[in-house]
Order: C-alpha cells, then sequence, then structure tokens
C-alpha cells in the first residue's frame, strides 16, 4: 500500500487534486444555500408586526435550508468514506465525480425552489429528483470503483463495498417515497425530507464501537461479522 | 503522539478534512457578508449629492458587515484552537460541527437583516440568537469533546478545558445582554454588539508571554498556574 | 527531481500556492454557475400549470449551466495535467495563469448570458469569445513553460508536449466552429457546444491502458510511439 | 529552520491555516466580482441592436472587473511573499491579517459601485481608498512582522525588508494620486487605476536573475547589492 501511494504521487490528477476540487463545492454549495432566504424587502421603518410576519413566512425557506444543508453533510460523509478506500483513479472515476458536483451544485436551486413553493407539487417533485440523482451517482461512484476491485485495494473486504451500497440505496428509496408521497400531500412529503437524514446522524450501535483507527464503515464491517 | 497521528491518516474522516470544509464555510461566509451592502440603484447620471445620501444611508449595513466579519474571524480562531487539541473525531463530533457550520453560514442572512433593519427589535434578537447558537454549537463541541477526555489526550490540562470554556461562556453572556438591552434600545444593542468582540482581539496580559511554541490557551494556562 | 521539488518548498511562490488559488476559483465558479438560474417569481400559491410552464422556459439556462460546468471541469483537468510537468514558476508563468483564472470567473456572466437569451447572436457569440480565450491562455501557459524547456523537466518528452498543444488546438478551432455556425443558426452552435466535451470524457482508445502510475498524456504519448 | 518548522506544527494557529483562509477569501473575493457585472433584463426575445447597447453600456463594469481582479492579483502576491519570510505568529499578527481580509472582502463591492457610476467623483474615491486601507493593512503587517525582526529570520536581509515596504509604499502612493486626479477628471483617474498594475506585472530586471530556487524579493536584493 504505501508503494501505491508512492505511485500516485507521481501521477497527473492525484485522488487528493479531486478530492480538494470537491471539498471546495461543497463549502460554497453549503454557505450559498443561505441565499435563497432573502432579507424581506419593506419601507426603511416598517410596523414591527409587519416585519415578524413576513420573517414568519420566509418558515419553508429555513426548512428547506435545514433539510439541504444536512442532505449535503451527508453525501460530502458519503463521498470521503469512499474516497477512504479508492487507491486508484481513471477518465471514468474522474467524470462519474464531476457529474456528482454538478447535482450537488444544483441543490441550491431546487431547495430555493422548494422553499419559495412548498405546497406546489412541481417544486417538491424536482427537489426529490435532485437528491435522487447525487445519491444515484455517488451509488454509480462506488459501484464502477468496487466492482472486480476496479479502483480499490484487492483486500478490501466485499462486506464493506455491500454495506456502503446499501446506506446509499436505503437513501434513494426514502426519496422516491418522498417523492411518491408529494402526488398525495406536499406537506407529508417535506416531512418525510425532514426526517430522512436522522438514519445518518443519529449515534447507533455502530458508534460503540469507535476507534481511532477504523473508519465508520470498517467499524460496520466489523459488528456484522460479530467482531467486537 | 506520533503514533496517534499517522492512525489518523488511515482513518475514514481526518480532522484535516473536517478543518477542510470548515475553513472553506468561514472563507465563503465571510466573503459572502459584502453581498448585504447593495450598490444603491439610481439614474445612470444621478446627483452627486443624492448618491452620497444614498450611500451616508448604508451605514447601518457596513457597521453589521463588520461586527459579523470580525465574530466569525473570533470564531473561527475559537474552532483551529479547539481542533489544536482534539486527537480523535467520531459521529457525533462530525454533526456538531456540521450544526456549527449550518449556524455559521446563516450570519450572511441575520447581518444582512439587521443592516437593513436596525432599528427593528426582531432583526436585533434574530441577529444575537444567531451569534448565540454559533458559540453554543462550539460551546458543545469542546464540552463534548474534552469531558472524560474523550477526544482529547489523556495528559491534556484541564486548566485549558476550564479557560476555553470560560472564554465562549463569556462571549455567550454578551450576546444574551446585547438580546436582553435590544428590548429597551436597539441602538445600546448595535453598541454592544459593535464592543463584543475587543476582549478577544485587544492585546493582553496574556500575550506578553508568546511564544512559538505554545498556543494562545495553553500561554494563559501558565499564567493562569503562575508560571512565566 | 527529488532536488527540485525540496528547493520548490523553499520558492516564495510555490506551484502548491497557485494550484489551491486555482481550485477555489474553478470550485467557486463551478457552483456559481447555478445563479444564472433564478427560481421564477410568481404569487405565492401560483397555478400548478403556470409554475410549470415557468420552469419549462429555463431549459436554455440549464442548458448553458450543464456545457459551462462540463468545460470547467475539462479546463481544470488541463490546468492541472500541466501543472503535473511544470516544476518551476516564474512571474510570467503566475500572470498568464491569473489571465487564465480572470477568463475563468467571467464564464459564470457569459453562461448567464446566453442562457437568458439562448436566440440572440451577439450572447452566443460572446459565450463562445470566453470559452476561446481560457483555451488561448492555457495554451499560452503551456507554450510558454514548454518552449525551450522553460519550467519543466527537461526530459520532458516532446510528444507530450505536442499532444498536449494539439488538445488545446482541437478545442479551440471546434469553439470557432460554434462561433462562426452561429452568423447561420444559433440552434446549431448552440448543439456545436453540447457536443464539445465529448471528446474529452468519452473513454477512448487511451484507457484501455490505463494504469496508476502514468498521467493521461503521458498514457497517449506511449500510445503514440507504439508501446504497450 | 528546521527546527522552527516542527515548533510550528505544534502551535495552536499555525501560519498554514492562517494562509488557507485566505486563499479561499481571495479565489471567493475574485470569483465574486463578476456578479458586479449583471446580465442586461429585456424582454424574452429583445431587438438584436437593443441588446448589443446594452452590452457596451456594461463597459465600465468589465474595466473596473479587470482592475480590480489585477489588484487582487498583486495583493496575494504580496501577501504570500510576506508569509514566505514569517516565521512565527502571534495574536495582533492574526488580526492584521483579518483587518487585511476585511479590507479585501470589501473590494467586490466598491469595485460594483465604481462600475455602475464610473463618472461620480464619490464612487472613484471610495474604491480609491478601499484599495488604499488594503495596501496599508499589508504594509502594517509586514511593519509588525519584521521590526526588530519580531516574527521573521534573525537572519532575514534588511534589504528583503526595505524592497517589500518600498514596493507597497509605491503602490501607495499611486493610489493616493488616483483619488486626488478624481477632483479634476473621473476619466483620468480610472487610466491611472488601469495602469497602476502594470509595474507589478510586466517582467523587469529582476526577472532576468530569476532562477527556481529564489523568490522574487531575494532576487531583487541581490541585484541591489550588486550580486549576479
Amino acid at each position: 500500500m504505501n508503494q501505491t501511494t508512492r505511485t500516485w504521487s507521481g501521477s497527473g490528477l492525484s485522488k487528493s487534486r479531486i478530492e480538494a476540487l470537491t471539498d471546495g463545492v461543497f463549502a460554497i454549495a453549503m454557505t450559498l444555500l443561505v441565499f435563497g432566504i432573502k432579507v424581506p424587502e419593506l419601507p426603511r421603518s416598517p410596523a414591527q408586526a409587519r416585519l415578524q410576519l413576513e420573517l414568519l413566512a420566509l418558515w419553508p425557506n429555513f426548512l428547506s435550508y435545514a433539510i439541504s444543508f444536512v442532505m449535503l453533510g451527508i453525501y460530502w460523509v458519503g463521498h470521503h468514506n469512499q474516497f477512504h478506500y479508492i487507491r486508484l483513479s481513471d477518465r471514468a472515476l474522474l467524470w462519474i465525480n464531476m457529474l456528482f458536483l454538478m447535482c450537488v451544485t444544483l441543490i441550491p436551486f431546487s431547495a430555493g425552489l422548494m422553499g419559495q413553493y412548498p405546497r406546489q407539487r412541481i417544486a417538491v417533485v424536482i427537489y426529490g429528483s435532485n437528491l435522487f440523482v447525487v445519491g444515484l451517482s455517488l451509488y454509480a461512484q462506488w459501484w464502477y470503483s468496487t466492482s472486480g476491485h476496479r479502483l480499490v485495494d484487492r483486500d478490501l473486504d466485499l462486506i464493506i463495498v455491500t454495506l456502503a451500497k446499501r446506506r446509499i440505496l436505503l437513501g434513494l428509496m426514502l426519496v422516491l417515497l418522498s417523492i411518491g408521497v408529494s402526488f398525495y400531500s406536499t406537506k407529508l412529503s417535506l416531512l418525510l425530507y425532514a426526517i430522512l437524514p436522522l438514519p445518518y446522524i443519529l449515534p447507533g450501535r455502530i458508534d460503540r464501537h469507535w476507534s481511532p483507527s477504523r473508519s465508520l464503515l470498517h467499524d460496520e464491517a466489523r459488528e456484522w461479522r460479530g467482531d467486537s
């Protein structure tokens, strides 16, 4: 593995560069989300009550902002967990990653859209579709890198590969569910988006065995096989 | 400690990644603050006096900008001082940090709101509340990392832990005071926000003993115990 | 070469700094592209059909966004491939790179312009001209660095130099063609912009021989000379 | 020096962190400049001639953009040249740097102002004042770091210290001149801003002796003393 690392530093587009661009895009997309929330434009000394009402009316924007920020956080963690195991890079991986970033940079737009029109099914569907393609490209990246151990270490545990796939697929299912539910009620759909991140954030069984030398997925794999 | 460092480089989400994302978010939030100040829209060749008046009317926006920039600077320094001592990471730390960043990215919004409506109590209160939750999540991060030496070195001096807590709590008190005062006078509240950063910036006793090999807090701890 | 690297770390403006600024500018330009797409402003509960129509009318904005994102991706890869071979830096290289970045930061503007007025020849021409000057400054950087092996290793294969030039020149030709075609039909011009990135993304012969220790251009050079 | 480096890595707020934040702020400020140039808002299929006129009317915005981009580039190079020699950090340096960054983030605002109202003396004066305070804080940082060799190597050549001061002071003088001239003619003032960057960009005598192991200032110092 030490040899692999050295080999990497001699390559044209190292893993670290792709990670730097990815970190930059995520940091900016997260910070730009707040631009979907506009300071209300009122006369210079509006009535106190008027401004309060206008601010309260922004609640869907704030909800959309909070959900999107957390979802971006989850995708960022997922991306880094993948790159922890990915050893090599090629043109295909590079462009799958670009596709992933392109979908990520669209999130501020679709979050702004849903924040502005939370009762319009089309806005809720577009938002969900955006989350879906982000997750899908993340899945594609993992699938491409791991199938036949193409870009990962030859001794990478298949359980880790499977667990990571499952985590992404679970998210994709939940997003599809939220989209489907929007045809029945957009309110319920928003609620589903809001609770979607919980399984990825809340501390669970895996965290009991947390130790500095192991990554999140590694831990899960150990648990899966009954190691402590 | 050398061993710990090596261990870290083998972990899925290293400290350095979280720091990179944090630096990015801060750099962007700081630069975006200026977007709360709009170039006045006037006819293409307005009267000289008219433009000057419009620019002078922007003073609350500039004040809000300057306060927010400096506050972000203080929080950034605080965050890095914490990560200087934090050795390990876990899922909880990661998401406390995400919460911290989420509150940070809201600052351009609430700074813009206060800049636009400096005489509205609601704007001054929201701005203060935003500063408060940023500080609170910073406190939570430190508390979580240090209680029982969970994520820090076992030999980290308790005085350093306590001093860092005190510095954050002092800020939280001052913010609460500013919020409270706004119910009496929003002008006084603005003044308090403006002087709030001073204790963190002005050179004090600690800086006399400054040396390259010691961090800020370390210095304070030495002074506290009477070392020179 | 090890010696060269050490020399570098002692220099005032190392390669890595220029790369950091470049990565930052690209990450931001890519993310800001989405700001050319405005959430439609309608009454708070518009008719479902009305919002759908407005969103459909945004298709040129999305097309312009997607093309520009991918083009930025290609230029970013090209820049990094060049810096993989560039060993030294001087004032001229620094400012050619600044010129390159300046053209890159204009892309969000011209992409927004073309997205808003896709049927106006002037918008399509300005967009193409922007892509052209980005490519031209990338070419100038490579020409300056490699002519007489000024800033690259003395044993850098001339075939690699020529191949890299060709790749950029090909792009410049295609952009010129798109600009020219716009005088006949802006629709055809948009189509050309859209397929322009394909030769740089699609896996080709070179990728068959991909291996971790070789950069993209290195591979092409090997193939060119008939090595396997 | 090796020892100094190791000492640094043990400090709370290392040089590299301050540099990372600075690089981020510069990358964003540079990219945001383009937001001072708005895509003209016209009916969806405007007359060809109308759009061309509107775009031509944007020339002051583009001029202001280009000047500001290059000036930011110059300040960025200046900042990095300083940090090449700065070995230690303290609270004062940190906050001088923050003040510097605060002035830098204001540039997109004042560039937008001057781009919108190029014939208004107040806009030209504010723009110049902004450039002035950026340069002044850069000067302050160098003065603070070098006076009594406070934060630099003890054997740093005084000629380098003086040369760097002179370069900044020259810029400050030219900015003051441009501001003064605006009371006579804003057009002449704009012209002066436009040629201001030339002495910092154009290759001069120093570049003849350029070599990879020496920084820009080092070279100048050698020349000054008649070394070749």
